[in-house]
């Protein structure tokens, strides 16, 4: 999100933009009208017939955009996707976006969209912010309804000798709410259940979003369903929702959502929009079936992962790509100079102060992550994304710092200018692509233990020392591998500010471990959560929550939504 | 829902009908592509721009449908509205239903849908019995924001001073859950909220279901929206959204689901399946904005209300078409024979047995009813719905009781026979509309007292000796006049089983006194509830929930459903 040259707001450039009909966008990749399902003029499902014609089909080049540690100064990851998206097809590459859908329950608590920015949007932007297609809605459905047949069966004698306090099953909203977080469920007597100790997580932090996201197909989506594991039993034996028989019901509940949404930039680059786990306790990915389906349909495909490259990035190529048998061609790592100067060291309310020695030494962070990408064998860009505040005299130090890196570069004006302002980036990237060589491995076996997957990301990834492990997860890595689930690939939950697990060390910390406290599994998902620190899974609001200022005006439009 | 000669089941019969393009359907009452939203190629929206077209449009005939007391035995309400409006259509009236739209949550734990049956069934079925168009889960949605940010205002401050002892809104979800009934939030610390009993309600209880089903147009619906009555302060006084400031996100999150959608039945006959409100503590119709556009779209409106006359429709004429200024043309009165013999004293398992006694007895329940509408002053028919065990003298009997009391009745055939099966009875009703006097008045004005309210209720609707009101309910007449909300319709929550408030006394109960135990005000919808006994408003999973029996088959259709 740009705080360029801002004469028009967000949603005043997205409202002013004119719309094809999403029928128009679905005819320039060759789908015809029996190939979706309109949601309204601007929003289609792909069908279940378009998906599976399109798996025979040879798949086009993936890119994934990637970032620095985060920091409050705003790096821009998505808008820089969809600006390169719409660049490449302005020099007539046959390009889509696959991009994950955001979480509505946030919007109430803090402005701020996950459709891009400026020039550089995905449309429609209000309904994809509001309810979109309903995915979200349909996880909740089923994540609730997986917890409320949890509490039937020992309300109805417990066949399966579920251990009540080592249920692990939470339920979820879409929304921020803290009062949820922990609660006691099945007060009242006899009739009302059985009381215990529950809590509520964001929808995104469902296993189920990362379960759809990773699934290939409806039939594999039931069988990742079927794995899930929602309790242990009074013997310490993990429970499933296979055991409990519901695997067939909770697809019912998905077959829509498991389908891709079909939009449009303000360019009018098409864009399937679709999942969105969050990027700690998961894979931080849109669907694979999203990803799978636009690399069929277009020659490039860009899409992105959350947060900076040592959570999203390497979770993409570790165990999204892994997964869905992805070979990326490049990644593009975005990085802002405000944002390097604050890893430097700068305080947000300085940022507009230059400053050339903060800038120097916070292109650590940088560096990093470029390491970390090259070390996947990978071929990559670094993409500036330009703010009006950037002097001349840092822009050039920071290319220059890139170039003596043997490091390529380009600077990125996509907010303010949309495609236009990506064109450097996307030639960039076409040469990389053409000329570098591409050696992409996994970092690590699925075959390595599970302590050995975590150790390889935090020393390789984060560049830690090593790794200590609390006693619950020592003991959690021999209990984990009794129950077979040694062979899956590890999904670290740490900060996103820091390439270290404590929030506060900017730049590129040295001379630390990172502390495994818990692991997790999300066995239908398809990977072991190693928890680094406390990992907030339901967010709260702010002392004036954005609903504050929302409102609809005469004519139906949102009004304080962005 | 019939068990008549059943060679198909409802899904199958469903799934093998030919549906046209919902843009045909469309067309056909006068609406362009503009005029609508599409939800794949069988559901829309009608749009905005749609609505505030038709409000200058003349209305056409709005037909009730509505029941004796429900017995397990069945009485088809939502078959025969169906299945009457399609008979209309074939005797060339241009003839529109509106309907209330099917809870997902009990799709989970019981059988059966509320889309009609056998021939007469809107479509697609599938969809409209699971996410359909969204609606229900933005009303969840906006229920638990209100929720967060009831309690987001308690942990930053509590400005309003509320008591967190009173508050009286609940959160909400579109399950059967029981274990949520009784919970408590806001443990863990004093950075998770403040603790307090809470409760969740399945969605269709929650008020703003209500609110969206009695709004005339987006800005009603913001302005009932901000009078919700949340909780009371310290002081003892009501605290409403409109306090809170946050009736515009509220708002935002049902712009989308405040529009009708439009589907069709078997036979292509436009239907608007629009809200579903609880018919105990709600009043039990489907939205306004539903049956106002329809009867703008078409020369006759065939509607529905909740469980029996007592009930639904007397909500609907007290309560909806006062707020609507709907103006009823006719109601018809749908009975079984079956149904009457159970109210005969016969068990569910007798009923196959033809029992011509049972069924004298059992006619007083309808007797009833019919003298109910007849006060309200409105011409009417009986349908009998009949069913296969029903013997040819059980039916001669029942038209001869009706003949003899001088009831205007007909037999419908619409379960297996479709619109065919339904013109007898269309011609009786056109016959009753065109002849019969119609001197409609509702049964109290506003400016009585809520107990006068509540009395003319229990004594000329039920058949009370009187009402007596518990010491809490005492306190809340005077309480509730203070605050202003003496001028409100009542909304009565009573067993459906029965004209008394005890569910075990069927045919038609005298001797009897109503006890309203408690009050609860809807101040936004805008009525008061009177509550008579215990009302269930979060229903539970029984001991082998339909959700065992789910699943989707290899073309991604629904399996198990109905």
């Amino acid at each position: 999100m740009g705080t360029n040259i801002q004469v028009k707001s967000d949603i005043e450039i997205a409202r002013d933009s004119k719309m094809k009909p999403i029928v128009d966008i679905a005819a320039s990749i060759g789908l015809d009208a029996d190939d979706i399902e309109l949601f309204g003029k601007y929003k289609a499902k792909l069908s279940s017939e378009a998906l599976a014609k399109l798996k025979t089909k040879e798949s086009g080049k993936v890119v994934l955009v990637t970032a620095i540690n985060p920091t409050p100064a705003g790096e821009g990851k998505s808008t820089v996707t969809v600006g390169l998206a719409d660049a490449l097809n302005k020099l007539g590459k046959k390009t889509m976006i696959a991009m994950r859908e955001p979480s509505l329950g946030p919007t109430m608590g803090i402005k701020g969209g996950a459709t891009g920015g400026g020039f550089a949007q995905v449309l429609p932007m209000e309904d994809i912010n509001l309810h979109f297609t309903g995915d979200l809605h349909a996880i909740t459905t089923a994540n609730n309804a997986l917890a409320a047949l949890i509490d039937n069966h020992l309300q109805q004698g417990n066949k399966l000798n579920i251990d009540q306090r080592r249920i692990v099953w939470k339920r979820a909203l879409d929304l921020n709410d803290r009062a949820l977080r922990k609660v006691i469920v099945g007060l009242g007597g006899p009739m009302q259940g059985v009381p215990r100790e529950d809590g509520f997580d964001i929808t995104v932090a469902s296993e189920i979003m990362a379960v759809l996201c990773l699934a290939s197909d409806l039939k594999d989506l039931k069988l990742r369903l079927s794995k899930m594991v929602v309790a242990y039993n009074y013997d310490k034996q993990p429970v499933t929702v296979g055991d409990l028989g519901i695997e067939g019901a909770l697809t019912l509940l998905l077959k829509e959502a498991v389908k891709p949404n079909l939009v449009q930039t303000i360019e009018h680059t098409p864009a399937l929009i679709h999942g969105g786990p969050f990027a700690n306790i998961a894979h931080g990915c849109n669907s694979v079936i999203a990803t799978e389906a636009a690399s069929k349909l277009a020659d490039f495909v860009v899409t992105e992962a959350g947060f900076g490259a040592d959570l999203g990035a390497e979770k993409f190529l570790n165990i999204k790509a892994r997964t869905a048998g992805i070979d990326p061609s490049a990644v593009v790592i975005v990085a802002t100079i405000r944002a390097l100067k604050m890893h430097g060291g700068m305080k947000k309310t300085e940022l507009v102060n230059e400053d050339v020695k903060a800038l120097r030494d916070g292109f650590t962070n940088l560096k990093k992550h470029v390491e970390t990408i090259a070390s996947f064998g990978l071929p990559y860009v670094v993409a500036i994304n330009r703010f009006i505040t950037d002097t001349e005299l840092e822009t050039n130090t920071l290319k220059e710092m890139c170039e003596d890196a043997g490091i390529p570069v380009a600077l990125t004006e996509v907010w303010e200018k949309g495609g236009d302002g990506g064109v450097e980036l996307a030639e960039r990237l076409l040469d990389v692509i053409e000329k570098s060589e591409n050696t992409f491995a996994h970092l690590y076996d699925l075959s390595d233990s599970l302590e050995d997957k975590i150790k390889t990301i935090a020393t390789q990834v984060y560049g830690a020392d090593g790794v200590e492990f609390s006693p619950k997860a020592k003991k959690q890595l021999v209990d984990f591998d009794g129950f077979g689930w040694g062979l899956l690939p590890v999904c670290m939950a740490k900060t996103q500010y820091s390439l270290s697990d404590d929030p506060q060390k900017l730049g590129r910390p040295s001379g630390f471990t990172i502390t495994v406290r818990e692991l997790k599994p999300s066995v239908g998902a398809g990977f072991i959560v190693a928890l680094t620190g406390e990992v907030m899974t339901m967010p709260g609001l702010p002392k004036l929550p954005a609903a504050l200022n929302m409102d609809v005006d005469e004519e139906g439009n949102a009004v304080g939504l962005f």
